[in-house]
């Protein structure tokens, strides 16, 4: 296991002691982030791809938040206005679709509502790799892809094969840093250990399982999942590993629940539902 | 709890005693209308949202009645002068499936197909607020929504924030009469107390439970659920209590066993499957 | 129960005894074909219609196959050229989704792609109809439906209701093998016995449950397992015969483990993901 490269904030020994809040901030601040989201239930706009939509939505409820999938141009920009967050996922692109993700970004954008990027297969299919370069220049708050989709996006890589990673998330921790200077806001990068960056603070988290790449939307439902937390948190680096911790340590305990994909999309949305603090702070693994 | 209204057929307590068959006609009508559903297998057309197409496709099965997703135009309109029932939820409305709403709307009104509209989140979006003043023209035989929905239809109210109710059932009782003697149909009104009328006849359902709000679909699905029973029973105000009994009967059981959304996602279908008379008649409370 | 006709590749009894590999190399070439699939996680593309999306890709993640849902226009067609097996299924054929659907045929026939055809509810609904006979014309490397659709699609019927299947499989297995005729392909009929046939050799398989009605998308993630199976295996009866046994045998595990619709439908997951080669041999009722 390798060390955590000097941007971290911290220099402890990476994975971290699980529980050891004194890992860093991130903990305790993912604790109080789901507190004030399951407060104020942040009405987060997903316009996403047909595959996942049903899985986002009762993630996003199981979580404490709610969902709105209104993803209909002349409705899209509107309610970007006036939501807590937005989730712009690249999956299946059509064209009507399109325009609502124009609108509704460019409403986020300029209405200063949190809204966040998932480039899905961006690199090797032309129509969304123009509207990612597009959406990318409206500076979301967060872009949330794997290894290959980041480096496409950073332009270093001619991305993966459908949603797959095949990019390690090492080679993409410079793209993501590049990336988000480029768009002022925070790049995270999915795969065995997440990494989290604003271009200066660079931020991994361990947690997760296996089984989420076994089961369609598990990276999905978490760009979704990210929206609602840069609803409740200012800081969309804070916001970002409190999603990734919140979403990934749900994912362990509906793992160890579950005989297969199937039992575990099920457990994942019961563990989503009964996150508690002990538990987050017992499981999460951040640095 | 206040007493039932003067318009309410019966003047006993409300909730009823469960299991209290003088309650009304209704039980045991509805008692028979899912046998009737069972034994000829409805073909419900749904033109739904992209979020629930699965789920409400999966409850009509489990009921008993065929789903057929049929919302392309130029075969919308055709197969709704065939089907048993239709439904047109406007969550996710696209442009061609607008179209194909109106088609199927229209040629199930000419025809006499029963048809449901949900009109999801109408009065705060643009798109779906004018299309659900066309679609009530055509003069459903059953709207279903929430109380801001039905508020917003009845012209009483802005909407509320996307599929969340914010106004009271009890506010929206009265726009729910004026919008049925408007269409001539029914009007149901989801909430803790269901409450489904034609302008004269008011009648109230106390089933259900909280985790139906928790999973995406939970009411959308209860619209084919309607729109299934309106095939077998003629009367539209009968069948659309016995849809929401039977439906929120099985939420009941389904809770029972059930650790959070998740399992109460999967749960909710196999108790709609082994949903059977004694259940109904022992936890209906409809007044 | 009938004995197989003459066309059959051996003349034992059927269903044959469970178990019994003698009854043909069928067994033994679908251990091998899943064996393959797993080692390679061939990229399926999917063209499928909106209900049945995410089991679908699920269905495929839990083989071991790797979904990719890419159904845009301007993307669908390079990506099938890459791809190693592609999925056009008709359910909710929107206008966007017929022109890629057109692009993915053409550019699989074009490159060697095999690509299944799953013609939903062709018969009885005017668009479908139409974009389907275009389809047969670009010879897909295997069509797969129900009794109903087979006939229709043939010539031979008007289509059933929906995605019901009116036809029985017996009537549909001289349509089937004029349509593979025709095609150059191979042609599936499900049932409660299902009928493959390259319009030479005609294979039946047993195995199955009555549950994989009572869920949508029983048949339609079928047809994309058919698709993973055809990427890995030569000849495509054989192919689909694989996938067909792999496919019902899992269906026989989860319904074993289930309550209803419901549990079926987590039980299927998990039940692909555990298919092992033991469980495949002893169920397999395959002549």
């Amino acid at each position: 296991m390798t060390r955590p490269s000097s941007v971290l904030p911290t220099d402890q020994p990476f994975p971290p002691a699980r529980g050891d809040l004194a890992a860093g901030p991130y903990v305790a601040r993912t604790v109080a982030a789901l507190r004030r989201l399951r407060a104020t239930t942040p009405l987060v706009q997903c316009l996403t791809n047909a595959v996942v939509t049903n899985v986002t939505a009762n993630a996003l409820l199981a979580l404490g938040a709610a969902p709105a999938m209104v993803d209909v141009p002349g409705e899209a920009g509107p309610f970007a206005a006036a939501a807590s967050g937005v989730l712009v996922n690249l999956g299946t692109p059509h064209d009507a679709q399109r325009a609502a993700m124009r609108e509704a970004a460019t409403s986020a954008s300029e209405q200063g509502t949190p809204w966040v990027l998932d480039p899905v297969a961006v690199g090797s299919l032309p129509v969304r790799t123009r509207l990612a370069a597009e959406l990318v220049a409206l500076r979301p708050t967060v872009v949330r892809g794997n290894a290959s989709e980041v480096l496409a996006l950073a332009g270093a890589g001619a991305g993966g094969r459908g949603v797959d990673a095949t990019a390690s998330v090492d080679e993409a921790r410079a793209a993501a840093r590049a990336l988000a200077g480029r768009t002022g806001g925070v790049v995270a990068v999915s795969g065995p250990v997440d990494v989290v960056t604003d271009g200066e603070r660079v931020v991994r988290v361990a947690n997760g399982h296996e089984l989420l790449t076994r089961v369609t939307g598990g990276g999905c439902a978490l760009g979704a999942v990210v929206a609602a937390f840069a609803a409740v948190e200012e800081d969309p680096l804070v916001a970002t590993v409190a999603a990734v911790v919140a979403y990934t340590v749900a994912a362990e305990v509906a793992a160890e629940r579950s005989v297969g994909p199937g039992s575990f999309a099920v457990h994942l949305l019961d563990a989503l539902a009964a996150l508690d603090e002990p538990t987050l702070v017992r499981r999460a693994a951040v640095a």
